[in-house]
């Protein structure tokens, strides 16, 4: 191929040695949805689709546009016969972030430099796979090839997080794994029956009796704790927009009495919009305060509209490609919930992701509006997220922020990623950096001063977000 | 004139020898506002004034703004008074598409290759009346000389498609014309002297005594088979949004018996702006599920805000250039709509347009939600639309659509005009398409490899609306 | 510095021939914060600090960012302490616009070629401490320097525009100054303290006692008509979005009544929203005839979001830094209002600023509405606004614009600024135009004509402010 060369992304020559500091940069990736268990158990993977294929959601909604049936994307053909269809559907993806991703991931992991196509697939298949035996493709191995120092999944605090006890009990090891606190199942009080299953599961491993609010919020406490004892220095939720700022503790304890004293499941979806949101609003106050006082980041996911699909949401499941971005109003909730703690004097450390592009100016100005002097870049605009985790998108998010904040104090990339073949993800980030930098560096509007430029590639790839996250590192 | 060369918009070789494939292929206009009985009637056309200005409301747009008074607008002047107002506007749009329309058109009908202004306009418009007495610039020679294929027109179901059939029994055509079912009055509910007089209309054409909603529907009905029957394929709405999901046939019985009961006219403002809602609703499930039965595409034209300056509106008309782009929320509801049409299994291919870019990534992400895989591009994300149609909303469109889901499936463009001159919008799209796409080549993001790359060009200029349309072609 | 330099941002020869044009064009000033005392007593300013950083919001914001403590913004700091720390920040804010502002000033103003840093702190403070001693750099001299024609300051009516005459009487100025109606207080009925205060104030200066709707139009009218005597041709209000339209004289009369007539301070708050709303709905009404009357043009300044942090509202006040985009819907009410007054026949010349760059196409297309040939550009769309008001933002505005609207009938540039040292943005605006127009004739988009562009970039820079706004020039 002569294209996606060494010089990728980069137009000119100050991009190109930005970018040689900016890829001896070590990787904090502090947002993913990796598998604990796979990261502790280290067990090779059985074949590029286990690896590849299975779980990303990204490639089956691409598969079901090119007209490939839903057996072959989450459905009960076989290994192989899923790799064809992805093979077949390739060259379709032109433009896509995905035709990019593909083949930079079969080169940083594979050495394959072929592209993916009908008539390459099984040789690629073979080749992947002998390749995937080697220990080099083992997942701590990859980790340690890519220079990852720390990785934080998304973990829900009924979890028992034995991976991440199991992991950090092994000596030598050159990265950390920690915990994220994600408690978004408490929210959703309108599915009863889930929400009381969930709660029971939350009493077991807390050996909380939860009768009441002071309970759930104990037992809920117990596990902040208890991932901070672990590591964990982030929380992460996603919501659709921020919960009503004023929901009060009565209110809160009327929900959960209601839920908890239900007899059947018929009676268990009794909760209207109204006190759900308020019930949100009153947790999300409490989660902030426990986050403020440990030195936790909080981390929005805002603006998601998910499981769109009924038909294949009861067909398949949850995340399967049938998400996409909402188009709600976001602000008022948005700085309303920030202002809120910030009188209270708990606003934590927060990075804010918004979905929808539209929303990119009114997010990263209302961030503004709560730094406070107490840290530099206390409050984050996130990255990319998701549809926007790619070369326009991510341009869009450093453009604005370069704009309406200091990109200088940018925590940086994040892989958000549920893959083990997504760390390049990180080298196209920062090559898109890097030529940003160098074409304004080009154009005059920066000086070409290596004493102004070098912390700022460096500051973005590592060092932020080692300064501000606080995360324990080897 | 040293610009607008040959290789207008094209700035590399890469592009320049894609667009070389790009130009030679056939146009399918799937959608267009064309009169049918000009196209049928083949009259030739009596001045530049009638083929390029009378009907404009783009133009008439510019020219308001430019301080034109109305009677030189849509107003009472002469012809050439009209004209030379526009010739005098011509030099104030500058950036604007009219600049470059305006130029292309005098080019590619005209071989004019002068700017038009005042100066000029004399000897413009002498010339370019002359041209329109040659065979080549009627309206059959006009379609045939830019490789139209196929034209499909914007009709309601209570007309009589006579132009339609007319020309259907015109032999050796190079190109057929269908007609769109395009059913918006049905839903002006809200405005029952308009309602009642078209359902009148209705009733005429059909024959059939219009006495309820099951009358109503049978009509209807009874049209979308005549449609199908004249060729047409395809089905348009243009609304602001879409139409709550849940109204009932019980709901939607009411207000058809409300309306057809009134007595005098002023009891027929009686329809509450809720049950307008639900009865569209109820009627966009009906007319989806007559579409999916024949295998038609449905076309939704999201968010114009129409008809909003009421003196001109009373004065002049309709469509007269004082529409303009809604910011209403869009994805709930066409989520929904989208949703319960897939749950039902009668989700017809489809093509989306919003007007307003704000939510071009909601709504191209919301469109991959509904992809299942039945039929590649089942779902299509429609081109830059009126106010988008032009070089920054175009590229907007198709890198969003790049970025979201499959450009190679994109059926793309049409000319949603109401004018015989603006083919050249295709020319325009084409070369920009061609610039992107060699942009990326040249920059090292796609493979420099016309295996790939002249299917992508020949999908989106003319193959994929072929394969994905079902247009029957001579 | 090897950057910045004379062809900052002009990236072709064209570009560098027209900036030649726009370069040598006056300014007016149409729009600024400038407090007209500073100009009429023309005062030597103290120090850098005074200047240059007192006031500036902008700063503040980004210093928070970077952690500095609000001792250091607005705070008890010494003047050289709070410019250290401004310094110390600087080097952070690459690629804002703040990092462009700073030097362009340092340059235009004091002939400092250095770049700001905690290194070059003292000796820059003490260089421009030096250079403000000079005549050249009092507030007069400034204007003239910077071939400000017309400057005009933002003011409340119950102002008694003092300085505004005492300048007017000073003679041979080669500028003018004139006031700028701005009558946001009387919408702050919600605020029945504040408002009553006001009311207070209005009374005194026009010797009108206000003892109801009529006493309170009859004051403001007064002082419209005050304002036209010192020259004034804008009125601007400050608003989340458009009020209601049709608000009836009997509702407004009652707001006024209650606030007149309450008692205590706790009395005060006793207008709901909706009646604020209707009440200004009837005063915006009111305002525009009495512009229509006399021909001036009226600003709207839509979807701020306004002091966000009721902690630093509370510590510090307002105007320092916490204030955002908001997120409203904004074009019902905005087509609604314009459309009222066309139809009443009131509409005046306007000009739209909205902050929420997501509405630029919605708000650019919904003033085309309105334009009806009675004026060239009557209806305008402002330039990028607060934080629009950079490259990204005003290419946008610029963009969208010019493929919306007639480019060439734009009134331009205005610095919204509280600082006399940011005229230099005119400057950025005229190379960010220059740079346009000539990438666009070197890509062969546009005519290489200057009978064509000279035209347009002598009117966007000064001609169409002075032909549009009537402005008395010196």
């Amino acid at each position: 191929m002569n294209w996606m060369t060494e010089d990728f992304l980069l137009h000119n020559e100050v991009a190109k040695r930005l970018y040689r500091t900016a890829a001896a940069q070590p990787i904090i990736d502090y947002h993913s949805h990796l598998p604990p268990d796979v990261i502790a158990n280290n067990q090779p993977f059985a074949n590029l689709y286990e690896v590849w294929l299975a779980g990303d959601h990204y490639k089956w909604r691409a598969m079901r546009a090119a007209g490939v049936p839903e057996s072959h994307c989450t459905g009960s053909a076989s290994p192989y016969e899923k790799f064809l269809a992805w093979a077949k559907t390739v060259p379709q993806t032109l433009r896509n972030p995905l035709y990019h991703w593909t083949h930079l991931e079969l080169k940083r992991y594979f050495g394959i430099h072929q592209a993916l196509n009908e008539q390459s697939a099984s040789v690629i298949w073979e080749q992947a796979n002998e390749r995937l035996q080697s220990p080099d493709l083992r997942p701590q191995s990859i980790l340690k090839n890519f220079a990852v120092r720390v990785l934080c999944t998304t973990d829900d605090p009924a979890d028992d997080l034995q991976f991440h006890r199991q992991l950090q009990a092994q000596p030598d090891l050159p990265f950390r794994m920690y915990p994220t606190y994600r408690p978004d199942v408490v929210f959703a009080v309108q599915q009863g029956e889930r929400w009381r299953a969930w709660v029971q599961r939350l009493s077991q491993i807390t050996n909380i009796d939860i009768r009441g609010l002071s309970d759930l919020m104990a037992a809920l406490h117990h596990r902040h704790d208890e991932f901070h004892r672990l590591g964990c220095r982030l929380s992460d939720h996603g919501l659709s927009y921020c919960f009503a700022v004023d929901g009060t503790e009565a209110e809160a304890a009327q929900v959960v009495e209601k839920l908890l004293l239900a007899k059947g499941t018929a009676d268990l979806d009794i909760v209207d919009p109204a006190a759900a949101d308020r019930f949100g609003g009153f947790l999300m106050r409490q989660f902030a305060t426990w986050d403020f006082e440990k030195g936790w980041a909080k981390q929005l996911h805002l603006g998601a509209r998910r499981n769109n699909n009924q038909r294949l949401r009861q067909q398949v499941g949850a995340d399967i490609g049938c998400d996409s971005i909402g188009d709600w109003p976001q602000i008022d909730r948005l700085c309303d919930y920030l202002n809120d703690l910030d009188r209270r004097g708990t606003l934590p450390k927060t990075i804010v992701y918004n979905l929808n592009p539209a929303d990119n100016y009114a997010v990263a100005t209302a961030l503004g509006n709560f730094q406070d002097g107490s840290l530099a870049g206390k409050l984050q605009w996130g990255s990319g997220w998701w549809f926007l985790d790619q070369k326009e998108g991510m341009t869009w998010q450093l453009n604005a922020l370069s704009n309406l904040g200091l990109l200088s104090r940018f925590v940086g990339m994040l892989t958000d990623s549920r893959s083990l073949l997504s760390f390049p993800r990180h080298e196209y980030f920062r090559r898109l950096l890097c030529q940003l930098l160098g074409h304004d560096v080009v154009q005059g509007e920066l000086p070409d001063d290596d004493q102004l430029l070098l912390p700022l590639v460096k500051g973005i790839c590592f060092e932020n977000a080692r300064d501000l996250l606080g995360l324990a590192m080897p």
